[in-house]
C-alpha cells in the first residue's frame, strides 16, 4: 500500500503532535496558529531552564533563526540534542543563511551539534549552507547559479539531512531520491513567514512520518500548496490571503489534498 | 441597583484604562489588539527599568508566562510588587503551567511574591496550580480529573485568588461564590491566543471593578464569549475568525451584551 | 520635473530596498508584512554580532523603542552607527517616549549618539522628546499643549531631523518647510502598530529619495492614508481593516496615490 498526503494529514489530525518551535519573534504568532490550523498542537519556549524537557516530551522540533541572539542559540542547541536523544526529529529552518556571517555560522554550528532530519529554507539558504554560489538580500533569494533539484541534492548529500528547497516549484532530496511539488500560489511570496510556515508544518508531518522523512517534507509541502491556492482564490491581496490561508490548512480535507498535490520525481 | 457586563463594558470605553501587559512573544499583537478593540489602552514593557514606572500608573497589569525566560521573570515580580504597591491589580495567566517545571515553579514564585488578584487558565493549567491531577501537553489542556467548578473553587481557596477557568463553558469562583459562563465558539481553540486575549479582556474589566474582581473576570468572559458568537458567523474558518474576533469586540455594543450573556450560579 | 509620490512607490517597487528593522515584540510581523506590501525587503536582526553587517547594505535603518531592553539598545547604538558610515538613512519611532524615564533617556540617546535622519511618531512622543509640554498614556498621545505642525517644526529645528507628526492629519518639517498630509481613516487608530507601519513605510521611501527626506517622510504618509482610505471601505471593523490594510498597500496603484494624495503647504 503507498502511502499519501492525505493519509499523513489523517494520522496527524488524529494524534495532535506537539510541535516544540524555537524560533524566530516575526512569525511565532503565525507558525503556532498554522501549527494549530493543519491540527497538530504548538508550544513555544526557549528557556534554557525547560527546552530540553519540552524538546523530549515534542512530536518535532522545529528551530528556526530568523531573530538570533546569544541565548536563544544556547536554547536551540540543548533543545536539538535532547530531542535527538528522545528520537524527536529536528527541522532546522536556515532563515537568512549567507545574509551575515553570524547568521551562516550559526546554522553551520547547529548543524554540527545537532543530527537535524530536515533542512527547509529557499534556494539561496540552502546553497549557502551547502557551500554552494548564491546571492541574498535579507532573507530573500535574489539569485543563485544552480537549479533547484542540484540545490536539494547537494545540500542533502553535503549536510547529510533531508534538504527541502522551497520555490515557485519547491524540491525535496535525501541525495538519492529527489522530488518536485508544485502546488502554492506567488501570493505566499507576499506575507512574512509563509516559509516559516512551511518548516513547522513538515515538523508536524515528520512527527506522524518519522521513517519517512522525504515523504513527510514532501507531504507538507504539497499541503501548505494546495491550502495557499485555496486561500488565493478567496483573497484580495496579502492580508485576506494571509486570513484565509489558516482557514484553507484548517478545512483542508485529506481526499482533496491527495487528489490535487502535484508530486513528481525531479 | 445590580451591576451588568454592559455597564462595566460603557465604564471600560469610557474611562479606557491603561493595561501594562508582560506577556508572551505569540500573543503580544493579539492582545493589545484585542484591548484596544474592546477599548481599552495596551502597553508592553518588559524592561526592569521601566516596568515598576509603568505598572504603578496603570489600571490593570497582566502577567503571562507563555515564553519565559530569566529577565523577564525578574520583570514581572518587580511590576508585580509595584502594581500591588499602587492598588492596581494583577491577572496572571500561567500558561504552560504543568508542563515544565520550570513554569510551574515561575507560577508559584510569582503566586508567593506578587499579590495576584485573579488567575485565569484553561483547566490544567489552574487544577495543577491548585495541586489537582491535570494532564497537558504542551499549553494545551487534554485531561483533568475534577470539574471544572471544583477545579475553580479549589484553586480559588488554595491560592487566595480569584480563579478564572476557561473552556467549554467557563468558571469563575472567589472560593465561596462560582458562576459559570456558558458563551463562546468552538474556533476560539483554533487559534493561538485566545486564551491570552481572556486573560487581558479580564484585565480590562478589572480596572473598572476593582472592588468586584468576580464579577470583572465573569463579565470579560463573557464579552469575549459573545463577540467569539458574532465572529464565527462571519467566518469561513480560524484566520477569518480572528479577524472578526477584533470587529466584533469593536462592534460589540453594551446591552446586546447584556442580553446575550449566559451567566449563571454554577 | 515634479517629483510626487507615485513616482517615489514606482521607483521603491523596482529597486526593492532592504530595509532593516530593529523593532518591538508587538508589531515585527506587521511592519515585515507591510514593507512586503508596499513592495520593499524587510529584514529583522538585533544580534549585536550581526547589526552592523546588515545596516550596512540596508536601504534604511529603522529603530523602534516600542519594547525596549538594554541589549536591544545596545544593538540599535551599533546598526545606527553603521547605518551612518554606510550613508543608509535612519528612522527613529520613539514609542512612548515621555511615558516612563527609561523611554525619554533611550531616545535622547539614540538621537545623541546616531545620526537619525527621520523621527516619526504621534504629537505627544515627538513633543516630549522635543521638550514641549505633552501627556502620554503608556504609548498613546492624550495631549499637547502645541499645535502638530508647530511641534513638528520645533522638533526638527531642536533635534536636527526631519519629524514626521502622525495624528487626524499628519504634519512633516524640516524647520523650514512644513507640509500636511490629510489622509487616512480613524480606524488606524484602532490597531496597534498602525504607527509603527508608519515609520516602516516612511524607512521604504527613504531608500529611494536619500536626498529629499521631507518629501520620502510625506509620501510615505500619503501611501498609508490612501491605504487606510481603501481598507475601511471594505471593513467591518479593525480587524478586517488590518487585513485589508496590507491587500490596499499591495494594490496601490501610483496613478492613484498620486491623484489621491492630499498634501499641503502647513
Amino acid at each position: 500500500m503507498t502511502d499519501s498526503p492525505g493519509a499523513a494529514l489523517r494520522d496527524l489530525r488524529e494524534s495532535k503532535p506537539l510541535i516544540h518551535q524555537i524560533t524566530n519573534y516575526v512569525v511565532m504568532n503565525e507558525t503556532a496558529n498554522a501549527t494549530l490550523a493543519i491540527g497538530a498542537l504548538p508550544v513555544m519556549a526557549h528557556a534554557v531552564e525547560e527546552v530540553e524537557e519540552m524538546a523530549s516530551v515534542a512530536g518535532a522540533l522545529v528551530l528556526n533563526i530568523g531573530t538570533l541572539s546569544r541565548h536563544w542559540i544556547e536554547a536551540m542547541l540543548l533543545a536539538g540534542k535532547a530531542a535527538n536523544g528522545s528520537g524527536v526529529p529536528v527541522v532546522l529552518d536556515p532563515v537568512g543563511v549567507g545574509a551575515t556571517t553570524f547568521r551562516t555560522d550559526t546554522a553551520k554550528k547547529i548543524l554540527a551539534e545537532v543530527d537535524v532530519a530536515i533542512v527547509r529554507g529557499n534556494a539561496a539558504e540552502v546553497a549557502a549552507l551547502a557551500g554552494l554560489e548564491a546571492q541574498i538580500r535579507g532573507v530573500e533569494s535574489i539569485g543563485v547559479d544552480a537549479g533547484a533539484p542540484t540545490i536539494a541534492r547537494t545540500a542533502s548529500s553535503r549536510l547529510g539531512v533531508v534538504a527541502s528547497v522551497t520555490g515557485p516549484v519547491d524540491h525535496v532530496s535525501d541525495g538519492t531520491r529527489t522530488l518536485a511539488v508544485a502546488n502554492g500560489d506567488p501570493l505566499l511570496a507576499t506575507i512574512t513567514g509563509s516559509g516559516c510556515m512551511a518548516s513547522t508544518i513538515t515538523g508536524c508531518f515528520a512527527a506522524v512520518r518519522l521513517d519517512a522523512l522525504v515523504d513527510a517534507a514532501t507531504f507538507a509541502l504539497a499541503a501548505i500548496g494546495v491550502a495557499a491556492e485555496d486561500a488565493a482564490r478567496a483573497a484580495a491581496g496579502p492580508g485576506t490571503f494571509h486570513a484565509r490561508l489558516y482557514d484553507a490548512l484548517y478545512t483542508l480535507a485529506p481526499d482533496a489534498l491527495d487528489e490535487r498535490a502535484n508530486i513528481d520525481d525531479a
